[in-house]
C-alpha cells in the first residue's frame, strides 16, 4: 500500500485529509474497523499520532466520513435519476449502473459501509441508515412506477426490491476495477436476467 | 437477552457451550466481533471469565465455531441436493429455499459469517472461504446443468451466480423469523422473478 511521500508535509491539509480517509477506508475494509488501531493507521499514512489527530477528531468521525461521502453521492445520483422521465426498464438499468459503478469505484468505502456501519452511534448511525433506506425507496419507486404503467408484473414489490438490491450490493465482495466486464456491463447482465428471466425461450 | 439460569452450573458442559456459542453469535452480530469483549460476554452468559475459558479456547476459536457449524450444515444440504436427479428449475428452487431457511433459522450466525469472517486467521479463514466457495460452485453446477439441458439461457453463468447469491445472502440484513412470508415463500418469489423475469407478459 502506498504511503505519503517524503514531501507529504508540504501538501495542503485538505489533500492530507483525503489521503487519511482513503488509507483508513482500505485498512478498515481489509482488517475491520475495530481491529485497526489509530497507531497502525498513523504509521500507514506516514504521520505521527499527534499529526493524525490534527486532521481527524476521532476514529468514529473518520468512519463516518468514509461511509457518508460515497453514500451521499450515490443518494444524490439516485434522486436525480428518479426525477427523469424515462421508460421503466431504462430507469431500472440506469439505477443498476449507478449502483454498480459507485461500488466499483469506491469498493473499500462500500465494503466498510456494508460491514462496519454498526461502528457508528446515535445521529451518525441514524443518518447512514436513512441513506441506505433512500436507495431502497428509490428502487421501490422505480418498480412501482413500472407496475402502474403496466411494464412490470405486480408481485410483492417490497420484497422484490430487497432481492434486487442484494443482487447489486453484494458485489462489494467480488467486483474488481480490472475485471473482464465493466460495472455497467454487469449491471446490464443482471437487469437482463431480472427483466426477461433466465428461462430459455 | 436471556441468561443462563441460576442452575446453569448443573447443566452439562455441552449445553453450556451451546449456550455460549448462541449468546456470542448474538453479541457479535449486534456489536461486531472485535467490539465485543470477553468480559462482557462472560457477564451476558452468566459465567465468570475463568469458567468461560473452561469452555472455549480463545475468542477466535469461538468465532470459528459460530461460523463453521451453520456453514457446514448448509454445505452438506447443498451437496446432497446436487446429487438429486431433479428438473433444473426445481433444483434452483430447492437451493434457494435451503439458503433462505438456513439464514432465517440462524440469522445471528449468518450475520457474523458475512460480516466478521475476516476476524479469522490462517487455516480457519481458508476453511470458511472454501465453504463459501462451495455454495457458489453448487449453484454454478445447477445453472450449468440447466443450460446444458436447454432449460436456462446461456448468459455468463459465472457472473449470474454472483448476482443470484447476492439476492439470497443479503437477506441476513432483513429477514425475520416472524415476517409475513416464510423463507420458502421468499425464495420462491425471488426464483419466480429470476426464472420468468419481472417484465409484464
Amino acid at each position: 500500500m502506498a504511503r505519503l511521500a517524503a514531501n507529504g508535509r508540504s501538501k495542503s491539509p485538505g489533500q492530507t485529509k483525503e489521503r487519511i480517509i482513503k488509507v483508513a477506508a482500505e485498512m478498515f475494509a481489509r482488517k475491520g474497523y475495530h481491529a485497526t488501531g489509530v497507531e497502525e493507521l498513523s504509521t500507514e499514512v506516514g504521520l505521527g499520532r499527534g499529526a493524525l489527530y490534527y486532521h481527524i477528531t476521532s476514529k468514529e468521525d473518520l468512519l463516518h466520513e468514509i461511509l457518508s461521502r460515497p453514500a451521499e453521492e450515490m443518494s444524490a445520483a439516485v434522486l436525480a435519476l428518479q426525477k427523469l422521465d424515462l421508460p421503466s426498464e431504462a430507469k431500472l438499468r440506469q439505477f443498476a449502473q449507478t449502483l454498480m459503478r459507485g461500488i466499483s469505484d469506491n469498493r473499500a468505502e462500500w465494503t466498510v459501509f456494508f460491514r462496519e456501519f454498526h461502528g457508528l452511534t446515535d445521529h451518525r448511525l441514524r443518518a447512514i441508515l436513512e441513506l441506505r433506506n433512500s436507495f431502497e425507496l428509490a428502487l421501490l419507486g422505480i418498480i412501482n412506477q413500472g407496475i402502474t404503467r403496466g411494464d412490470f408484473r405486480n408481485s410483492d414489490p417490497e420484497l422484490l426490491v430487497k432481492g434486487i438490491l442484494g443482487m447489486f450490493n453484494y458485489s462489494y465482495l467480488w467486483i474488481r476495477a480490472d475485471g473482464r466486464c465493466t460495472p455497467e456491463e454487469i449491471a446490464d447482465l443482471f437487469c437482463d436476467a431480472l427483466l426477461r428471466g433466465i428461462r430459455a425461450n
